[in-house]
């Protein structure tokens, strides 16, 4: 592989994807970020150069991958505009569309990796589906030429089995499935341990029911797979969870009932 | 292991649980079930006997599972007690207090396996947290001599690696915790589903991120783990969401709303 990388930002999808392309043989031209120590420690991790400076990136990357949150995005195109000329600009969120690139770069897209990243755990990359888009113009000045698209997706699979090409407007749809599936289900997990911690019950006793919950859908659909009180349409449980919620953390109530009536509504 | 067991139920707690039992050496002595053709099938996989009569189950086991739903379960306490005199009674409930057994049955109490079972998956049965207790009177029947509660104990521990003594009041808790990392977890899969489904996406995208957000809780409490729009304070992106979400599945606009204040709020 001899396609040069230049990642901005140091966050999470920065060190992650920065560990990923190199793995599989990427160089990894330059890390830019603002804060110079976190910049300076990414590069060293990844054997590339670092900056602080996003009017003075280097020119010469394939691709310039911006990885950082969704409020900075268009102020950091704004900043490297002038470096680039027939370069490749993605940015990584799932909900920004990749046009907002568009006044300040000739040919960009998106590279999103559906995935929730911390700096702790290592994700399985081959697994992780990676959606792309770019403006599908031929990049006449590689050997030999290519789409944009067609780099994006040579690029996402060579770091993960699995890579589609998504337009603007649905990735946003991925987005907010993600949200329900990954964020508010930790929420329910946090609900769940403080639940226990009024009672002095540790909150590991609910975790083979959860990693259960999860097996139960890997060749189901979820919908297949619904029990509880609800689902059996079993009032009298309900009734009496409702009662304890009341009494003990009726912050949980509303959510309880929502939750539950739709079940019910969809039983 | 010479003490019998008799279980009334043919469901996947049943089921489950007598597999389980008799894995590990116990002599499952009948299968007690309205529908013949269920018990017939369950006490043939586990080597029992069977009947459809609650009124004339067999005398001489140990210990009495009724592992049936929760509005059945006085009634088949009343039915058998009158073959019932020194033996124990327990049921497999989250929800029923032990108690409701106290008019028809001198010892009783429960026995609760913190698990959602269902009859095509084959859970860890070591890592199932087993919730039992009784009415502490020494069995003086039994040679030698024990108090039910380190009966159910001893049993607990030859199933399961964990084995917790509780008492009726807090195993509802339990179970209310249970429904909301477990059933509305699930149902939040069924969303993430539905709102792929809209989009002609194919729900095995989210699999690696529902992989990924129970395993960053195995060694971390459940709110360290929070991120997401809501988490951040990202109001930017849930306008954006809400705003899909009302054009194009309203159904889920509220539980959105209400799950994001939420986290906002305890950000």
């Amino acid at each position: 592989v001899t396609e040069k990388i230049t990642i901005i930002g140091t966050g999470n999808v920065a060190h992650h994807l920065g560990k990923r392309f190199k793995e599989k043989g990427f160089t990894i031209n330059q890390i830019v970020g603002r804060n110079a120590e976190k910049a300076a420690q990414l590069a060293a991790i990844l054997g590339a150069d670092f900056s602080i400076k996003l009017k003075k990136i280097k020119k010469d990357s394939a691709v310039y991958i911006i990885a950082v949150s969704d409020d900075a995005i268009v102020d950091v195109a704004k900043k490297i505009a002038k470096n680039i000329d027939n370069q490749l600009v993605v940015h990584t969120s799932g909900s920004v569309p990749s046009s907002v690139l568009q006044p300040y770069i000739k040919h960009f897209g998106s590279f999103y990796p559906l995935q929730t990243f911390s700096i702790n755990s290592q994700p399985n990359f081959d697994d992780i589906p990676i959606f792309y888009n770019a403006t599908p113009t031929l990049d006449a000045i590689r050997t030999p030429p290519q789409y944009f698209q067609d780099f994006l997706e040579k690029i996402a699979l060579s770091i993960s089995k699995k890579a589609y090409l998504l337009p603007d407007d649905k990735r946003i749809i991925l987005h907010i499935a993600a949200v329900f599936v990954n964020n508010f289900t930790n929420y329910l997990y946090t609900i769940g341990e403080d639940i226990l911690k009024n009672e002095q019950l540790p909150f590991d006793v609910l975790k083979p029911l959860i990693a259960e919950t999860v097996r139960k859908i890997e060749n189901n659909p979820p919908k297949d797979m619904q029990t509880g009180p609800a689902k059996r349409g079993d009032i009298a449980t309900i009734e009496k969870h409702l009662d304890y919620l009341n009494n003990h953390t009726p912050q949980y109530l509303e959510l309880y009932t929502l939750l539950t009536n739709q079940i019910l509504k969809n039983k």
